[in-house]
């Protein structure tokens, strides 16, 4: 008999219905559950749970696990929380992630290039003034994390024209894009973009990475996008670096507390855009696709996807 | 003696200044001056102008015009006023124009496509809300004109992944792309698109030829971008069609009178963006380049441009 497979979530029901029953339509011969359905003897025999920012108390109570599949790309908080796991961690890769990312990528470069944070202010105050326009080939878009969102949006990027460089921890090669490294690198990167969009994973390496220091390298107006984690930036350092006019707009679409808490001066900040976490939504059906094809390989070929680095985090 | 070239304008002083130095630079054998700095004689010498938005009665003092050359692509209020003009009319088709262009049309299209009216209300309010992704594929864009602007950005949307669909006043085929054109090609394209992009001329085929009937056909939640002229469309039919909710958003670059009126209505409308005719600027460095071949092309291989039909208006 094949153990069940337990659904782990901190999702609302109606996703939860959603990815249940396209699991179970695409695995027709694996019974895939909520984990309060599961019986003791079942959890004691689970040997793969697929995962969406679990407890890790809820990990716990399955001694049995081989791997879990997270069904989102980030996974910082499962290796942050688990110490040592005994199992192995599969985080979704899924083509369609990378390119809603790069789609929003492109968007809100365009939203900041073309000035709307500006002419919505103008708006308000029923002025007309057109600002000179800048060609996209005379921005420089600096891209911080280079793994599959970060290289999708650099193609996205460069096919609307800008002049896009790119920069990774350690050293990565990109055919046509001018790249950097370590810290040194970032350093270059900073100084070199209008518009720096992150892209990283949060790892004990990238948090904070953008401080104070970092902040001060970067170009008299340039504008940030945080589409990676929200603890990748040090708050404070933000705050002061839009106060100061060294950064002229950022667009936030993560934070260090999701959702953002009401009194946060993010909120009514007049340079910040802030988005509740929607830059990179999964898509259920190919993201469930993904998952099924993964399961299927480890049930009958004994193949594991790539699983995730505990010591570097992702 | 070759005629000196006047150059009419209703441009500010820097941008005046602009377009005479480069046109000289490119232009060594031609003298250009602004109108006020030629002689009687030589007014009725003159058989070439460059113009950007002029004076009707500015053209008439310079009886001996074989043709002028529009620095702007939009030739309508020289059609209108003009009553049988005995010279031709050149218009600016400049590729850099339509690129840009084709970038204001994706970065506005994205705008609505990832929600930021919605967002930008949500912060305000400082409310976290979601709402579902919906995939590029899934959004009908449809291009109503089909000329160098709109056939630039049908390829723009369609590499960004949207389902692109097209109109034009006479049938026209543009691979892989659904096109429509009349009366009832119109009708069809209203009731099949999401989002709307007009980027047609202004003539008086197409003046008001978005009124209360046509917003009418329009699926409910419908979304509008005008980069083309404001006349095409009827305002109290605009203003009637958002506030009944058939229309959900409006981004207008355009407007029957601009500076659009600080009192219009537009301005303070929660579902309209308002942009200070901002979509497509031309560059004067590609344009001027542009008018200074045309011109030698006149005076030395005796090659006029495509000159505007006056009947049609384009």
């Amino acid at each position: 008999m094949k153990a069940p497979i337990p659904f782990i979530h901190r999702l609302n029901e109606d996703e939860e219905r959603h990815w249940l029953s396209l699991l179970s339509q695409k695995l027709p011969d694996e019974t895939i559950l909520p984990l309060n359905k599961l019986s003791q003897a079942e959890r004691e025999f689970a040997d793969i749970a697929v995962v969406a920012n679990p407890d890790p108390q809820d990990l716990e109570c399955l001694p049995n696990l081989v791997w879990i599949h997270s069904v989102w790309a980030g996974v910082e908080r499962i290796v942050r929380e688990l110490d040592a796991p005994t199992f192995s961690i599969v985080r979704l890769v899924d083509p369609e992630l990378s390119s809603t990312m790069a789609e929003a990528v492109l968007a809100w470069t365009l939203f900041l290039h073309r000035e709307m944070p500006y002419y919505a202010e103008q708006q308000r105050t029923a002025v007309w003034q057109p600002i000179p326009y800048v060609a996209a080939r005379d921005r420089t878009v600096g891209i911080l994390g280079l793994g599959e969102l970060g290289r999708a949006s650099v193609a996205k990027l460069q096919a609307s024209g800008f002049n896009v460089i790119g920069w990774s921890r350690t050293p990565k090669t990109i055919a046509d894009v001018e790249t950097y490294s370590g810290s040194e690198g970032l350093e270059e990167t900073l100084k070199k973009s209008d518009i720096l969009v992150c892209l990283l994973p949060l790892t004990s390496e990238t948090e904070h990475l953008l401080d104070f220091e970092r902040f001060g390298f970067l170009r008299p107006g340039a504008r940030l996008i945080n589409f990676a984690r929200g603890k990748i930036i040090d708050d404070e350092a933000l705050l002061y670096s839009l106060n100061t006019g060294q950064l002229q707009h950022a667009v936030l679409d993560v934070f260090a507390i999701e959702p953002l808490p009401r009194s946060h001066p993010y909120w009514t900040h007049p340079n910040v855009t802030v988005l509740p976490h929607v830059s990179a939504a999964t898509t259920v059906s190919s993201a469930s696709t993904i998952v099924a094809q993964n399961i299927r390989n480890y049930r009958y070929l004994n193949i594991l996807p790539k699983t995730v680095d505990i010591q570097i985090g992702y």
